[in-house]
């Protein structure tokens, strides 16, 4: 398992004892706002830790139609009663204002109170707008993530990114809100679909390639434990991942530097999701081709070793992510590209690769290589 | 003037030479955030004034149909270009996440980056959904509030309260999202209706009952002049409202308790807006009535003396506003003042007065006198 384990003690987590088994607990600390991630087997029916994760009041749960019928019976019996429920239509096309008002809506019908709390089951969609309509139901109520996805697990339920897509780009519309607690129960794995499994794995490869070169040896040796769902390799993954992020956002919750370095793989990938509608690839998959074009243009700037660029493009495959982006053309890609949050005063900011383990967010570069990338990979 | 001039010194705020004239200026502190309330005459063409209070990048102006005929070639010549502009219709009735949907797409459609600014350029209904929009719009950019109604300069445009109504309630979606300056020019009260100049005068005398009882007795004398539109009387009045708004928010910026006094008459005053729709009564006319019920209840509490609930509905109808309620039953009444954001638990929260210029919240209230207070008003 190479020296992967070692890394682990030196993250923020702790192994705390929990109804007698040690579940991995890592703490995200943003100042104004501290809360713990619990990952583990079986966590969606611990009862004892549901009670401790929730405000005072009532409570609404947010899911889908996919998650639904899979883990609303146990997250109730957790509970110990059937909760008021919002449940949206699956997938990232979903992800619209048309979507929040419809939570909204059902936590007016509900009546929660200040004091209540919406609970996000299901993926990085569920928990995106289920954290936006907390972050601004009453200006501001309690959440509580249950990612049930490897993507959502990984990344998007820590760090307190909320929001929804504008036909103008990807997460235009959002707001900060800690969630009050995460809560990643790694039995929800085990019926998620491989394409969507392989879609987390693109997030797992960045952490490896922006802040963690043993991560990324490790992946290289385990990327088949990984996709075949060992537990014990995807739980320490996932609590190798959010130590990272709790690291990062804690450093940086309002993205004002570093946070940044997290987009990378990101604003490539924005631009394959916009100009196919949110259709056609998962975010993951899009991250994943974004990962392989930053890469790229790193190397082109001399920035990271060519091996290393080829090592990233072999990893994204290894983990069953497609690695040919859709021919959207490298003008097209440009003027999407500029739409992405982070273009400023004009200048499309990226985050690329000084080595594998470390990223710089600049608008520095040269144009040329930019768009020798751009026609690489979309013309 | 009686000793109102004197406690103006007391406030936080400091006259600062401006331009060669003195303009009084306050400073709202929050901790994470700080910035100047400038109140004064001719403000609108300040030019230095805005170039000092707009972040690096583009901006966009938000207004609507009554104010930007009248102001915006003002603001155009101060800002020294026409910037991007989104139009709204006139109206509590259009504070819907359908109008703020049409300020984000506007935003989208400016291109604006994370360091652009919003200018909300009108009255509490502008202030409120163009903060949310620049609250959310790439999860929060920069905005400078520009009211040009009594009731925004003295209440709406200072703390960073933002949002929209639903169906189910008033401003039950939105944000906390400071302003980064507030630049009220008393000049543009010159073309505001008399309607709605009392029912800025509505939050003026809630001030006096919830904090300053000194304000109170000098609006007891003064209500004339301010009525009659004296420049003198209202600049003092703007400045020592906004004083104390920012010494409250100051204290309590998340409304986690003091800063609820400020909804004293609010609560009342929600149901009947609720009830008529948001088209019948103006905020200020509802907060007045609301006063006078919050008052009344007070009264048959024994918080407060009889003749001083009677003072308070004396100033509300010298401020030239409704004294008497719409019918609406007192049922309906209790009905929608659940709905209001301060029920915790169940119990509708009030604010009550203690004695004249000093407020508690609390819903530690014999219910009774509660019913009583609705039929008085409502039934």
């Amino acid at each position: 398992m190479s020296n992967f384990p070692r890394l682990r003690l030196r993250s923020p987590g702790r192994a705390a004892p929990y109804n007698g088994v040690t579940v991995p607990t890592l703490q995200v600390d943003v100042g104004h706002s501290s809360y713990p991630i619990r990952i583990g087997a079986g966590l969606l029916g611990d009862s004892a830790l549901f009670a401790a994760s929730l405000a005072p009041a009532g409570l609404l749960i947010v899911t889908n139609t996919v998650v639904a019928p899979l883990y609303l019976t146990r997250l109730h019996a957790a509970l110990g009663r059937d909760a008021p429920l919002c449940v949206l239509p699956d997938g990232e096309r979903h992800k619209t204002l048309n979507t929040l008002e419809t939570v909204l809506d059902a936590l007016v019908e509900a009546r929660l109170s200040r004091d209540g709390t919406v609970i996000a089951l299901g993926g990085g969609v569920i928990g995106d707008i289920a954290g936006f309509a907390a972050a601004v139901y009453q200006r501001g109520i309690a959440y509580v993530q249950v990612p049930t996805t490897l993507l959502a697990q990984v990344d998007s339920s820590v760090g307190g990114k909320t929001g929804v897509n504008h036909p103008g780009g990807k997460n235009l519309i959002g707001a900060f809100h800690q969630p009050r607690a995460v809560i990643a129960d790694t039995d929800t794995l085990s019926t998620l679909p491989d394409r969507e499994l392989s879609a987390g794995l693109a997030e797992v490869i960045k952490y490896g390639c922006i802040w963690d070169p043993a991560l990324f040896e490790w992946l290289e040796s385990n990327i088949a434990r990984l996709r075949s769902r060992d537990p014990e390799a995807l739980e320490a993954a996932i609590a190798r991942c959010c130590a990272i992020k709790a690291e990062i956002v804690g450093r940086d919750e309002r993205e004002s530097s570093l946070r940044a370095i997290l987009n990378f793989g990101h604003t490539f990938g924005h631009a394959i999701e916009a100009a196919t509608h949110f259709e056609q690839w998962l975010h993951g998959e899009a991250v994943g081709l974004g990962m392989i074009m930053a890469a790229d243009l790193s190397a082109r700037l001399g920035r990271i070793a060519r091996p290393d660029a080829a090592r990233i493009r072999a990893l994204v495959a290894a983990a069953g992510l497609p690695v040919d982006p859709p021919r959207i053309g490298a003008g097209r890609a440009a003027d999407l590209m500029r739409m992405d949050k982070k273009v400023l005063g004009g200048r499309v900011r990226l985050v690329l690769l000084e080595r594998l383990g470390r990223a710089t967010v600049t608008g520095d570069y040269a144009e040329d290589a930019y768009t020798a990338t751009l026609e690489e990979h979309f013309a």
